[in-house]
């Protein structure tokens, strides 16, 4: 990297030929209006890409939809014409001529990094034949930097978006937007949800002329730019003493203040709140709905064709722990539950998978498809920070695919999250798909090499819902480490498995937690087991788990049929999940034969073992891949393997201590 | 206060006149130095004392010392003379003449405060007969004060030394000097043990200026300024590429920095050096013995009457928690008892009273009194960093009253603890006292003002070991709150038992720690379990405690018998510290007939019972005592209060949930 930024997966350098360069010598555009700021960026990535993969100069030529010279052939077709909707395309290869269709100046973008994708896998852009259509509308990263250039859980240095509570745009800035927009991301949240000192001023003239800056530059790759919003800043930026949603002046002041900020960013999306939610002030406050702080805010920023993003990690963080009954697994859906339907038509609620806090095992959120009248959009978190920190090799695809496969119930058809939360189940436009995101100013981008597969996974996801975990390394390992079918298969190797590996010496059973205090790295059983937070294992010397069936806090029955039966039943309930719902005893027998026990002192020996493997398997890969890379991923291996058995010998030694019960191989036990 | 800081127990307000002002009107002085510095402050401070507490404006006179007109006369002895020795004074009243005798200016200085004392306590002066020799030679304060102006382990807000890297020194450095002086303290260490940064740096020129003027303000008030001493500063300061203390290079630079020093800062006592401790480099480092590096460093201050005070705080700091066989407690005297005999005379070993770290309850450091042949002394913990960070009141006289009792059995006769450190046990003259104090820059100087009385005690005891826990609070009460008998009552009340209680409501029966981890306030039964420092209770579902005797760690093997023998058996070992030596099952039964499990529960319910006793005792002092003081202490008292009722219910819930034995009472456990 000799101290510039990695590129990642758009690197451009020497590929084999694979007959693709005819097709990258000559491109007609046909339709597009060449000097819009999307097409033009299209096409200098498309030289770029040529030149560098290839050593190709593409000639450009407009006109002439109908050429039949070989080459690429862009052309504007009408919406929904072949099938292609708004940021779709379709690619055909034919006789020598590769031809890309889109309705709109996405779609080309898209269609134009799918090409350059192809050459950089080295396959054959001769065998392309393919329609592609964006599974969801909204496809969104969100950066928690703080403008002091911290990030709020970021493993991969300072912020790359401030400085000093300044905001930095360079040329770093620039291979951002490009980096995302290769991969279908089409809107970017820059600012911590937990909105605080200068960030309050973003939307004040204070940072306009920079914000301007930064919106128009996404807007060149089809990027809209969101701002997180602080609830409160009628009162810390507007001096009034209110933030009551239905107040006339705080509307009053809202209104005032929206026009200000979308006439001079007109680019901007909208608007990302975390209300009411851990120390957030919000609607509660003034004994409003969460319907009516969003609404108010969302009827303002309508005119301008804005959107409210609006959170539901609501919850009380200042539980008691003596208390059984109070359940913060149930607090999402029971804060916003009643209000479905009353929210307006450009406000998403925007729900995180789980219904805790992006553990490593968590049911689905019941308040996904448990709202039938509402716009939704899935929050999943791409950074590492109940997962490993980026330390950990964590791949967290097949994650995402569970979640988006889950079976809500919420209709006959069409009732998984992936259909909900794309708009299919109820029909709507304002829906889509956001991830907090793992990258920092590390010039690998996320800290971990590896932890760029999530990166990346995540936004070929969200744009293709239908991808497996493994096509999506198949594309990711080749674009960015090596195309050496071998090195790609021990990659696969390595991350496929990852997550689990990571679950098996972690908390078990989906009863989550057991994590250090604040940081949320390595292993402290009772960590937060006598805290205010609401996320408790219950373990005695008996057993272990949260009663969350009818007989315990009935968070079992928030679910539609039959999921709430499952759940609520021990019997049915997947034994991932057992301890997240159910407190059984350690003698408890799991299908597999063991009792809870036995699975928890083997699992985590079995944890360690396999990262053991992972290490092995790595160190296979010495001279088959850049020797930075090699370097860096084992040293991070290293700090794995510690925190791995830290986590086996602090999990067994914890159970066996409490539960008098030995391992029945006898390994070793503290 | 008005803005400005307490004069605690020398506030010099109204008192009862007792006959006591007679006394006062005329002051001759005899044989003293009336332009000593001393000797100046101390009829200052008469004339200030006499001023403000009676109204009276002494006149002094010098010669005369067979004068017999009524009045004060002060009378310099020869050493010895009539028993008076260095820094000690008698006072005798007869016949309207009170008799103020020493041997020395510092004795003088404290004659004079037992005069006002007396006063302030309205205690009539026509009664006072006494003679008053120190029992230690030094008796110091060690400030833990950084040089950015935090305070390590204060909880009495920022340092009153220092701000911003620079030394503060101003009325109230004044203050601080009267007040240490008025009880006895003769030395004080101003930096942090951790010497790090611009601390470094106080002994070069960048500071000997500011340095030197701290020395001589406190020189005027009998008090040897001591540094904290960067053991590395060779390297550090120097440039040198070593801290080996036998390599002539390193000898050099700090012969050549200790002449620079001493010339510069005559009247520095010396330094305080914590070597080899956590992260702390040392001549371990450098295959030496802690004696090659404290004697090195004598030598070279000895020509200036200089002495090395070398902490005995040396750990494996980076222990493994599955490590059952090496036990931190066995680390001072492992450290120090090989070469007991090696340390040059102008050496001492400061070290701290338990073998752990300042814990509610720890046996007696075997190294006190284990060492025959060094000279040697007690280090307490004034600052509450595990006793309640002066939120909880804990008034810790009588731990340190127990300390001193201790019979080492080292010697036939003269072989307490308080004889090893006062010099008796060996006839050496380097010995004494020291605490880790309190103070911070809070107007009220310890945050809670009922803390005041542990800085005020440390002193007293520390002059006069012989003095009660109840006796000091007899005088420092009225000194500093009210003269009341019934507030002295219900104070003493409080402060007493306030150890005690404390102790019921944390970590049971002598095992310590439980605390948050860093923090070291509030309960966390695990926080240090599966840690690296080597702290841990090793509970498991039968039982609790750390086997140290010669079954386990062989740790109560270190004491002289017939203690040895009395620790490393469960039969006679000191219930309130069975955990610390005994692993021993819960329904292990105690000589009140209780297990140890229902102790646990039994004690920690006890301790909250009486937290709110202590606070209907501090409500009933409403409208007695000045409000803000009222006010302040019962803020505190309601944080006490809720730390105590987590301590209770985490600490029983824990054991209940690990032993599954519940309480006899049925009390709630959660």
């Amino acid at each position: 990297m000799n101290g510039k930024w990695s590129q990642l997966w758009l690197k451009y350098d020497s590929k084999k030929e694979c007959g693709n360069a005819a097709f990258l010598q000559a491109v007609t555009i046909c339709g597009f209006d060449e000097n819009h700021a999307v097409v033009k960026n299209a096409i200098e990535e498309l030289k770029m890409g040529a030149q560098g993969m290839l050593g190709v100069a593409p000639s450009i030529s407009a006109g002439g939809c109908e050429s039949d010279k070989n080459g690429l052939a862009i052309v504007k077709v009408a919406k929904q014409e072949e099938n292609i909707l708004e940021e779709g395309y379709s690619l055909e290869a034919k006789d020598g001529t590769l031809t890309l269709k889109a309705c709109d100046e996405k779609g080309l973008l898209y269609g134009i990094f799918h090409v350059l994708r192809v050459v950089s896998m080295e396959k054959s852009l001769a065998e392309v034949n393919i329609l592609c259509n964006p599974s969801n509308p909204l496809r969104m990263y969100n950066h928690w930097d703080n403008m002091d250039g911290s990030i709020e859980r970021g493993y991969s240095g300072l912020s790359f978006f401030y400085e000093n509570n300044e905001i930095i745009i360079n040329e770093r800035t620039k291979d951002y937007a490009r980096l995302i927009a290769s991969v279908g991301i089409n809107g970017v949240v820059i600012n911590n949800v937990n909105v605080k000192q200068a960030a309050t001023y973003l939307i004040d003239k204070r940072y306009f002329q920079e914000v301007c800056r930064l919106a128009t530059l996404f807007a060149g790759y089809g990027i809209k730019l969101f701002l997180s919003l602080n609830y409160a800043a009628t009162i810390e930026l507007g001096g009034l003493d209110s933030a009551d949603p239905l107040e006339p002046k705080v509307i009053a002041w809202w209104q005032g203040k929206m026009k200000e900020v979308f006439e001079t960013i007109p680019n901007l999306g909208g608007f990302l709140v975390k209300a009411d939610s851990e120390g957030r002030p919000g609607p509660f406050t003034y004994g409003r709905t969460q319907a009516d702080g969003a609404n108010m805010l969302a009827d303002i920023v309508k005119p301008y064709g804005g959107i409210i993003i609006w959170r539901c990690f609501v919850y009380n963080c200042t539980q008691d722990w003596r208390d059984y009954k109070t359940d913060r697994a149930r607090a999402g859906y029971d804060n916003f539950i009643k209000m479905d339907g009353d929210y307006h038509e450009n406000v998403i609620l925007q729900i995180k998978n789980g219904p805790m806090d992006f553990q490593i095992r968590e049911p689905i959120s019941p308040l996904l498809g448990g709202l039938k009248k509402t716009n939704q959009m899935l929050e999943v978190q791409v950074a590492q920070e109940y997962t490993g920190h980026q330390i950990d090799v964590c791949y967290l695809i097949p994650m995402f695919k569970e979640i988006l496969n889950f079976k809500t119930y919420c209709k006959e058809t069409q009732d998984t999250v992936a259909d909900v939360i794309s708009g299919r189940t109820m029909g709507n436009k304002n829906a889509g798909i956001a991830a907090v995101i793992n990258t920092g100013n590390d010039l690998n981008w996320t800290g971990n090499e590896l932890a760029a597969a999530n990166l990346y996974g995540f936004a070929r996801l969200a744009y293709n819902t239908d991808l497996s975990a493994e096509e999506i390394l198949d594309e990711w390992i080749p674009q960015s480490i090596s195309t050496s079918s071998q090195v790609i298969e021990k990659i696969k190797r390595i991350l496929l498995p990852s997550r689990v590996v990571y679950e098996n010496y972690t908390s078990p059973l989906g009863i989550g937690w057991m994590v250090t205090p604040h940081e949320h790295y390595g292993c402290s059983v009772d960590g937060y087991e006598y805290s205010r937070w609401g996320t408790y294992h219950r373990a005695d010397h008996l057993g272990i788990g949260v009663d969350r069936s009818e007989n315990g806090t009935g968070y079992a029955l928030q679910y539609h049929e039959p999921n709430a039966s499952m759940y609520n039943h021990m019997e049915t309930c997947p034994e991932e999940l057992l301890l997240f719902f159910h407190h059984v005893p350690y003698t408890y027998v799991l299908k597999s034969n063991k009792t809870v026990i036995q699975h928890i002192y083997d699992s985590h020996f079995e944890g360690v073992e396999q990262v053991e493997e992972m290490i092995a398997t790595w160190e296979s890969l010495k001279g088959s891949i850049e020797d930075s890379v090699f370097e860096s991923v084992k040293a991070r291996f290293g700090r794995q393997l510690y925190n791995a058995k830290e986590w086996r010998d602090q999990v067994n030694s914890y159970f066996y201590r409490k539960s008098g019960i030995a391992d029945e191989k006898n390994r070793p036990i503290y």
